[in-house]
């Protein structure tokens, strides 16, 4: 048996990289793992070695100390990877597949995953329907910023590529399919975006610049990303999109400037919870900034993705009520503009196929719309830090060196 | 010509029943007559005797002085008419004609009515998208509690009852299609009421009854009313509602008795920004209560309609914010569970010729759920009152005498 | 180990109840069990004691030797059981629980279970996608019209009814959701039957009659049955649909009659293949008549669901091309009114679980509007014999006295 | 009032340009004009001058004497031009502005028109559901192949172009936004295409290539066009599509050649009933052909969008059936696959915004993809033969030298 090594955090603002555990096929005690969870046996796991395994916004919030995540925790849950042993109990999937996972870790037996809402699935998380890998309060499954990892219900979850040297020569694409491109794809589709649609984005980071991708897949007329972090903005005017840089005014002028009317057809949420206002107060923490932006610059009838993370606890808020998750929301305004929202988790697993087919046969290039960045595991650290500082990259992880062999 | 009569709006609490014009084929000036739709021609319109006219639930915000309604408005947006004169480019709609109005005024020429969105359309209010008759902010359509009332865009906006006869035998059914039942018809389409569905409503008003409806009409296996009026809550009761008053404390312990499980499907605000706490805090005003209460209630993956209204300037509320149209919601719950929520206005058009089959084939009874109660229309000042104070009755006016005259 | 005995099909016109083999957690060699299947390991597969195991038109089929089904071949697809045993994989379904089991097997890890089209599961059937218990062409698994039964994908496929107590109190509605119940919704969903909708069911059969329980579930104004069997028209009108005898003449001609216009929204064959003319052709068989017809009364625009059974192979028709599964369908008028077709197994687990909830809470009453009646199993010959000759029952076989001793 | 020039039908085979009426807002009587149509008066009409109208496959249907157009009918549907007079009804619509025209004539005031199915109005046409401009029992409206041409309802039926100068710089894109983009953009919507979809699709005409680049906008992973002509097939090679020639054997096994699996996930048939065989009989008119290879190249649980035309009456088929309209179609195939199929005239309405907006934004190149060739206007029966001899060019009359002035 191999050893393992894997990213842990050690408390706010530290990373580091150590030995751990190899997986089992049993759900062992450990950093942040829920009780009801500990010795839970997984006959229908498979082991992989990950092949590329990805740094994420959402592990930031835990990093910054945003979270009540608990030192010792293993990251990590945007895996793609080798198969190298299954349980007793994997029928379909086999040693030696290169296989992609969804970062919802779900069961595929529970209503909710037969109704394909994979995001809320109910029988992984002891504390409430929605799981991940090596994030606080979902589980305690164990992350997979690692060379080895475990992923359970093995058959339902893993996607196979098709062909696996045809998949090594596009792995970095590919390893977007874990998280953050379905997750942008998802923002794009709940609001709505169709051939042909102007499509606000706010957020230039990964999920926004795979949001924007996705747009452009789904047809998207223009799509318009905001930020105020000029790098990103670069980033996404080097695909074609039209930015907004929201430290210079109101991004409603802006879009004013380059549509010329006021308003959108569909707006995408990329940033979530830590948003800053606008123009002077662009420094300023204003949790619901993007929120009541999306609504000001939509157009009646129109739709918002919100696929940016909203928590229902944030020790690091400004306010009592945000502290506990409530925000002050522009209603109003939504409610005369009959607008819809849809929240949460997006179901990777309603998207993963097709994005894949989407990269195999060359229509979408996501692995350079978001700068993906292959790093060895052992500079996680360096990576975690400089994405912070708002380096325009989606780091992604590379403990075997393949990545870097395939490239 | 005959002459008119009508409810008019005469400032906070105040409402009074007297002459005003007949109407015209041109918008003319008058109390809350935007600028730019003075003057406006109206060929494509109707003039229609009203049959039947409700009061409604949104015209009380205006009448308890809860906006900057402009005294002198000739309320009602919920009409039902026989058509006494037709405009030279009404092609379809004949005189004799019995019809149903859709509350939102819509034009049927441009790209939001094109795309079935009526109540955002974007031709018949200079001041934003959605219109509504007699209504403060709405472009200035004269109301329609009234003895006559013009429609405009007329083959479009109105329809027709197949047969007179047999619609005069269900008129008070008939009567609510011009709003309240595709309204709340509609937060249960947008909550995702299916067959089978266990269904949350907040509100045992006229349109939380007609959602109630609504929802067996879909299939509901459970509906659950909630309220803090028990008259009200017998009258859902009497139809086969689960009630909950709120004023008994939190309705997801009640939802646990009922159901031996704390979480609905689907949720449907029919209550708005006028709402109060639950238990201690019922007489205390809590504008996001039904919205909070509707996220901590509705299973992961579930979806919320939200008929009630929110608005964009509330004069009279309790704080800053709420006085902008901002309330403080609980988004990172919503967030954790993966809700969608759809706001605004009904699109009446999409679904008032399907309910109105219903109504005529004896599949539902929309007037007796809501307790439907004709009064003349001199008795308009009384039915406002009694309607304030809490009675648990539609009241519908009778200007005619037919209603009467029908049963 | 108890025995088991079981209803096998021993050639045209042939059926009888004998003994058989108790399941394994094995598919074993047998009557038309597909060489790719035999010996194939079941640890996720379930063994039901069945409580109610019904007899299906589609059976009818293979006994009337309108198919290639082998001699030997136990029957039976409709089964609702208890558990007995489950395999080492089994994970949150446990013995004792009362469940429904879809006719369709399916095994949750293919693409197209993931995409919730269970009907066409790709890893159960090695001739092609879709299975189902004691069926030819299907695989090889062994029918449920028995006392024991095994079921694969336990986790997946098992639909648990919450209380076993209230459940037996409704066993005979329940026993409903393994088949026909969700195959006439999914009829009804289909052809687009909303509330308000004019629903045309060509059959008054068992799956007939469960279209017409779920149009009225799912809110139609107006439900007509159209068959040429005087015995199921009655059934139909006993729970108030309108009815069509076709052997009195067109059916669109009565449908003028009945709605004052001679097409209805919404058109669902449950007849299938082996459809009769109308008129002075009611005995002459044409396979075509139905589609043709559901064509012809649909208005323009509308939908046909089209649940009942084409087969691409029929021994038995009456020219080459209906045994190669070739149709004359006027397909030109289908194009000149724009009506979508939709074909197909429905895949039961999408509804069965809103459906149990519709029973559960006496929202539709299906085991009284298909007049379930249980026999036991030893009778089943005369089952099979008595609705082949056209009664107007729907037989539901009682392998351990549990029907009779629940009613 | 100028005089007016258009495109006659002369009987099978001739096509004439000569002098004709010049419009008026009253729908004359002439060839082919519906006796109920005759007369009507038209306030809500605009009469443009006709910048592009091009010449359509189904045009080719009358030509050829495949249909029982009356000779001295003025052909021509699919119209793009500017507007010189507006009826007094027209409200939004003004002179000057350049538009497009649905090929469907739609009332704006029907329920079916409300429910978006403009291609079923049921105002229009006196005989049936469904009207065009210039075609054999659609009422009667006269053509557009024409100087100018009348279009009835016109703020409901026209689409204005935002920005005139711009839209000249891209006129011969948009000149396809009348009919066959949006008409092979629906086939592609209704067979389920999205982002990573294989596509198949039957006839490289100006549909097919027309579906192919909607296949492409709406993010399809592989496009494959089968046809029988290599002209068309290089023309669909030009833009990216895989090419399947069926002269060269079953389309099932070159598929398999490309994807490397036999089957394709919707497919989509741009021909119609004028289909000949593959392989040896690909000389031989086999009207089921298409739909039956659709079918077999599509896998279970995917979906056939059928925009190629079916018709009622065939007077030129080469059997008794197909005269009327019915043809031998293996729907026991496309049960077993559980396939779904819409047909019919696309409703233009429902996608010519966000189509405009997709070439405006320059996201698709559609005049070029189906090879878009203005021709003059006198030049009609050159380009209606050099089109039935299968040249691989969308023609497009030029009736007042814009076309060539603003390219």
């Amino acid at each position: 048996m191999p050893g393992n090594r894997g990213v842990v955090y050690d408390g706010p603002g530290k990373v580091e990289v150590r030995e751990t555990n190899y997986p089992d096929f049993e759900l062992k005690d450990g950093p942040g793992v829920n009780p009801a969870n500990v010795g839970r046996k997984l006959p229908h796991a498979a082991i992989l070695k990950a092949v590329a395994t990805n740094i994420c916004g959402s592990d930031q919030h835990m990093v910054r100390g945003r979270t009540t995540a608990p030192p010792g925790l293993i990251l990590g849950h945007e895996i793609t990877g080798e198969v190298v042993e299954t349980g007793p109990d994997v029928e379909y999937i086999k040693t030696g597949d290169l296989v992609s996972v969804p970062f919802n870790i779900s069961c595929g037996r529970c209503r909710n995953c037969k109704e394909r809402k994979t995001g809320v699935c109910e029988n992984v998380n002891p504390d409430r329907p929605g799981s991940a890998y090596g994030y606080v309060d979902m589980g305690g499954w164990v992350g997979g910023q690692a060379e080895y990892v475990l992923v359970p219900y093995a058959d339902w979850n893993l996607l196979k590529f098709p062909d696996k040297d045809r998949a090594m020569e596009k792995i970095l694409d590919l390893a977007m399919l874990s998280d953050i491109f379905p997750t942008g794809f998802h923002g794009c589709v709940t609001a709505g975006v169709k051939p042909g649609s102007s499509v606000y984005i706010a957020g230039a980071g990964p999920v926004g610049l795979a949001a924007a991708a996705s747009a452009f897949l789904l047809g998207a007329a223009v799509v318009i990303v905001a930020d105020l972090n000029k790098e990103r903005l670069d980033q996404a005017h080097s695909f074609g999109c039209e930015t907004i840089n929201v430290t210079l005014g109101e991004p409603k002028d802006q879009i004013m400037h380059i549509l010329r009317e006021p308003e959108v057809d569909c707006a995408v949420d990329a940033v979530g919870f830590e948003a800053r206002g606008h123009g002077n107060e662009a420094e300023v923490e204003r949790p619901a900034a993007v929120l009541n932006t999306l609504m000001d610059v939509t157009r009646a009838g129109g739709a918002l993705g919100i696929p940016g993370l909203y928590v229902t606890g944030d020790p690091g808020a400004s306010d009592e009520a945000a502290r506990q998750g409530s925000l002050s929301i522009r209603i109003g305004l939504g409610w005369a503009k009959s607008h819809s929202f849809t929240t949460g988790q997006c179901p990777v697993m309603r998207y993963n196929r097709q994005l894949m087919m989407a990269i195999l046969h060359d229509r979408v290039q996501i692995a350079k719309a978001v700068n993906a960045t292959p790093i060895p595991l052992d500079q996680a650290p360096r990576g975690y830090h400089e994405f912070d500082e708002g380096a325009a990259r989606k780091y992604v992880l590379d403990p075997h060196g393949m990545l870097s062999k395939a490239s």
